[in-house]
């Protein structure tokens, strides 16, 4: 059997099936059926060993969090995820990380009902392209730029989980035991709010997912919006093991700064904050109101209560 | 300025503009509009420094390289081209190298009417993925798995230049001076065969586009549609270029297992075989018939006049 025909079994015929997709892995491209009046959307994230990975990670979890950042991506658009394609970068055939790799994309794109339909496998330094594809009625995509004055600012879950996760990992931050485990989930395995974000598409004026951290990305939404925003840090929602293994300052960092939470950062005009509490008692997602919409274009205003917060983000600017 | 709006800058805001890409560039992800009564089809490719390409290659002709690869599976399956997306992975940022590449990607982009509508960028080892995105109207992609006993086998174009075009790059290979622009041409900037893709929608049983070499690639098809083939080589076509510079037995192999010619290869029903000398009077791509599919499923038989032709496939089996 050729590398081909190895790497092709692993992600051939496996994840969930559609009806959608008329054809998947095997030929020139996939055929995939849009349903009349939905739009398509598209995102692309790419993770690179050593960048944004290590190249001894588990490759289950790697699978897993690959899926999860792209349909992430989907979520915060309001789309439903549907098809998923691989551009797989690898220095060398190793079949257990083969095996462990695919067995947690997968598992991950089945839960979220997403079938591989295609892409491509070279040869070079490990890299991993994922491009999701999903649908959306036709109009009713959520996006960065529609956030206006005085609307109200929110987050979903809870913020700097993943940013501990990490700092556990690398022996920099210590995390009592009985935290450690969700701690490890929160990094490793994260979830994509799938079903809330669809939820929103006919109250949010803007979201988008929290991928760099709530400082860096809420400034997408501001640059996109024309608008800036004043946020209450002493609103932003943390998790008992952050409160318990932090002290304040260092919670404050990780939860404005912490990157790869994949909460969905959104906004609801005044009119529309009913309709979100009605709408949001079935989920059981927390979400939590933590600033306003201003008119300072481009100004992002922090306040502890009524008192202003001085912060210098840490962390660096990512190449992107 | 940062890497960030650097690299931005030279992909943000350029190539064809196209009225269905609702939303392009600088949200979580595109959204793209489907027309009703049409399937998406979507291709991955990806080129990796070292492997596919040197990194010391022209950055236009690899950026115009990209585009055609991807767009060129779109033709192959008979779509009409719309929309690219681009996760490019860089060591580091060089303005020059950046400003050429987006040269060649946005002119190439533009010429097969595709609008750039995000992506991703990151730090790594250079490596460059495309997903292309075309249209076609439902049920009507061409595919590698259609091929019936007793169809006859087709290819556009000529057969090798771009392997020749490889070896006078690489010093292994002369060409004598007046051919010399022609056969680099075919070799760093191909091009696809996008309308001739679309006009066999109704005629071709089954088709794809010649990447790998036409030994390599045909089978395929053979698999996928469970057939067998027989190609009489004295019927492949040659470029002048090949024939003046390379003896027959050199010829053929790179008529045979020379890539990147980006040709399509495909099989038309006896019954449709008027069709198709009727459709292409207006293309002014010259067709060659070279030969039939068989019934003896996973069997490629060569043959020369009516000779049979002893062919030991050169070359290596692709990582994929």
């Amino acid at each position: 059997m050729g590398e081909f025909e190895l790497i092709s079994r692993y992600f051939s015929n496996s994840g969930a099936r559609r009806q959608d997709a008329a054809i998947g892995v095997g030929d020139d491209g996939a055929v995939l059926q849009i349903r009349d009046g939905y739009d398509l959307v598209v995102t692309t994230d790419t993770m690179v060993a050593g960048t944004h990975f290590f190249p001894d990670d588990d490759p289950r979890a790697l699978g897993h969090k690959l899926v999860t950042v792209n349909v992430s991506d989907l979520a915060a658009m309001g789309a439903e995820p549907a098809w998923l394609s691989l551009a797989l970068t690898l220095p060398a055939v190793d079949e257990d990380w083969l095996a462990a790799f695919s067995a947690g994309l997968h598992e991950t794109a089945e839960y979220y009902n997403c079938q591989l339909v295609g892409g491509d496998t070279t040869r070079g330094p490990m890299s991993l392209t994922m491009i999701a594809k999903g649908i959306v009625p036709r109009g009713k995509a959520l996006t960065r730029s529609g956030a206006k004055v005085g609307d109200y600012v929110y987050v979903t879950g809870t913020l700097g989980d993943a940013a501990l996760g990490l700092k556990l990992c690398q022996g920099l931050h210590e995390v009592s035991k009985k935290h450690q485990t969700h701690i490890l989930q929160r990094f490793h395995y994260p979830s994509a709010r799938v079903a809330l974000g669809q939820a929103l598409r006919n109250i949010a004026s803007s979201a988008m997912d929290l991928s760099d951290g709530l400082y860096s990305d809420i400034q997408h939404i501001m640059k996109r919006s024309d608008v800036g925003a004043s946020i209450d840090v002493s609103r932003l929602p943390l998790s008992q093991a952050v409160k318990d293994s932090c002290d304040q300052t260092t919670a404050m960092q990780l939860a404005l700064s912490g990157g790869e939470d994949y909460e969905l950062l959104f906004t609801v005009p005044e009119a529309k904050r009913g309709s979100l509490d009605v709408l949001l008692s079935p989920y059981g997602t927390p979400v939590s109101c933590i600033g306003r919409i201003t008119g300072v274009a481009g100004k992002l205003e922090l306040k502890h209560g009524e008192q202003p917060f001085s912060y210098q983000p840490t962390g660096f600017v990512h190449f992107v």
